[in-house]
């Protein structure tokens, strides 16, 4: 279908509200990728459609990469993946997301398409709902490349609510303001839990009041558009962190509301370098085919930038989701991050000095407000403690005890106190 | 090196001519990744930089795939590659691109880096160097992605002067009038040969004409970028084809002139599903310091689209270029093509009917200009004769004959003609 088809679907809904201009034209052409899809099925006597060198009807590559016959076939290594993703690994995806959120259970969202990555997830919603000069809110402190992606390269204004009070406690006071200050009617939000940096994810109590600020300005005619960054799901260390995804209170909150579920194996599957990551939307008010045609659009940003995402990543992501191994790998390296967490936890109790730990209780990290400039202590820790950690926005010390062996993570704390006390008190 | 600093290196050289408002702000930051880099060579006693898991300094990941232990350590599959590509494989790339490109020897060029595929090289270079509204130039016939690259979703106007005159002879004169209406001093092109869909490379003198002609307007003082998609590189099937690639005579062929080179292991390489392709630049005034700086905003642009590439995908690449069998293998498959060309040209000299070849001397594909709509052909050959083709641009039908074994080749061309008889004659 052309954008014009697209868009006369989407039309009334909050969709059409929240779209960029790139977003209205965006479409995926019957071309060459399409008529190579609809001669897939067809074409049985010579298929002469696709740019790939074939004998036999399989791809003429290495050798070499027999080699790894015993899991996968060449053609599942070097083939050309579909534009969207892997048809199988969606549907997985869909069900593992459906297993892994239990509130999530009857309700209607897309199939969730496949991207190069989360970041490419991220830079997909960037496109298709952000023009030039947007304000946007981007709660903080937040991941450093969502500058790079929403700031620099889409030019849009970000503005920063602090997610924690003065006390370092949660709050959603500034979340309201920041979104009462926007002017026009779309509201673009991004929001990232378990936090990073701060390694912190709301309660149930403050997620639903997360989810009912959000319907509040919904209900005031607001079009919002949630970008929910899930990078560390899965990852809750206490009984106190909310253990879904803010997607599953979202996708069906409110017909003003669009969620945008940007997620990825990268680290819930254990295979970071893979780049395979996935989106996926939601709204009460969307029907199978207003969920189709912004699919379309997507599939149109994906081949516009990447083309396809990597098929031997695929492939095996498949393999190993399948597989029978692949939930307790996936807890077992959750555990020991939860084992990890509380050791941190106890040696800062045992601790004083320059440094306040933001609240955590999730995901890979822990963060500390410096006293001081954070990078002066970050390039004394590394270059006379051997220890590598990260300074953000100013006065933040990322630690990420996730990739820090236990026995090293009592004397790493202690040593992080130890050289901000020589430098600050 | 913030985007200022970036910006006053490249002063007064072409690429600040060329640079869009978002090639401008581009930079790479200081921040966790520039930090991890860092602190991976410094922090000998725990590095808690990345956001990954961790056991023992390897990652924590599926036991399944230590079964491609023969190849690879679960490291180089899962692990993070740096933003920019595996170090080694980009040098490895940049050594290759002169052995194949005898004319580039001694020339100085940049050290290319990783893309998700050729298409994320074809789109960073419409970021950095395109502005909604900007007219370009992109001969036809030619992939229908560049459509959605850089027309929806770049939002330019693209000029598409016909790279056959009417008796379907390669000429320059459409070039020249397309390059000569462009009103600002800014002039971006994109050349794509062997060309996809036509299938043909020029002649050595053809190309230098080409060259000749961009010097001409580089002399009256237009800035120009010209795109290099060199998708089909090495495959090319007669003596009278130009064997090198066109960067190899821009790269140095004015400093007004900046050649934007990119290319991929997808066909070169036999390895399409892996998504790995490179971007490298050449201008005859740029130093190693202006490289540098447009590598930097480069890389930004990577980090802020899909962060990183396919880590198992560029190991594996590595490997198979540094084993003995490679060069040998993907000349297998280029002698493959030429045999296959081969018969397909003999093919179509026996026919006659209402379709006129383009010319065709190189790469995977030939194309046919029709008499009537192409796509009602496609259509009667999928639908009646189990033959998949590609229809595009009203008139043209493309055969892919790189996946279709030789035994078929000369029965597709004739069932080709007499279905284009039947309708049309």
């Amino acid at each position: 279908m052309g954008a014009g088809e697209l868009n006369a679907i989407l039309k009334g809904s909050v969709v059409e509200r929240v779209l960029s201009t790139y977003g209205v034209r965006s479409y995926f052409p019957k071309g060459i990728v399409a008529q190579s899809q609809e001669a897939a099925t067809l074409a049985t006597r010579a298929n002469a459609t696709a740019g790939v060198a074939l004998e036999g009807g399989h791809y003429m590559t290495h050798p070499l990469f027999k080699e790894f016959g015993t899991l996968l076939t060449t053609d599942e290594m070097v083939g050309y993946a579909p534009t969207g993703g892997n048809r199988e690994l969606r549907q997985l995806w869909h069900q593992d997301l459906v297993r892994k959120n239990q509130p999530l259970a009857g309700k209607s969202f897309s199939l969730p398409l496949v991207t190069g990555g989360l970041t490419h997830a991220l830079s997909l919603a960037g496109e298709l709902f952000l023009d030039v000069g947007d304000e946007i809110v981007v709660p903080s402190p937040c991941w450093d490349n969502y500058d790079l992606l929403y700031g620099v390269r889409r030019g849009c204004k970000i503005k920063s609510p602090h997610l924690f009070d003065e006390d370092l406690n949660f709050t959603i006071g500034n979340l309201r303001a920041a979104i009462e200050e926007i002017e026009g009617e779309k509201v673009f939000l991004l929001l990232n839990f378990p936090n990073n940096p701060s390694g912190y994810t709301p309660t149930p109590k403050e997620m639903e009041e997360i989810k009912d600020l959000l319907v509040h300005f919904a209900n005031q005619g607001k079009a919002l558009v949630v970008v929910i960054d899930d990078a560390y799901y899965g990852l809750v260390h206490t009984n106190e962190a909310y253990p879904y995804s803010l997607f599953s209170l979202l996708c069906d909150a409110h017909e003003n509301i669009l969620a945008v579920k940007c997620d990825a194996a990268t680290k819930e599957a254990l295979v970071w370098g893979f780049r395979i990551g996935f989106i996926t939307y939601g709204s009460r008010g969307l029907t199978a085919e207003h969920y189709g045609a912004l699919i379309q659009k997507t599939v149109g940003a994906i081949r516009a930038t990447i083309s396809s995402s990597s098929m031997i990543g695929q492939s095996l992501l498949l393999k190993v989701m399948q597989g029978e191994g692949y939930h307790k790998e996936c807890e077992r390296v959750a555990n020991e991050m939860k084992e990890r967490y509380k050791i941190v936890k106890r040696a800062i109790a045992q601790e004083e000095g320059p440094l306040k730990p933001l609240p955590f209780n999730s995901g890979y990290f822990c963060a500390f407000e410096t006293e001081g400039e954070a990078n002066v202590l970050r390039e004394v820790l590394l270059k006379e403690g051997q220890i590598g950690s990260v300074a953000l926005e100013g006065n933040l010390l990322r630690v990420a005890y996730s990739s820090v062996d236990r026995d090293l993570l009592e004397p790493l704390i202690g040593e992080i106190y130890h050289r901000s006390r020589e430098l600050w008190r």
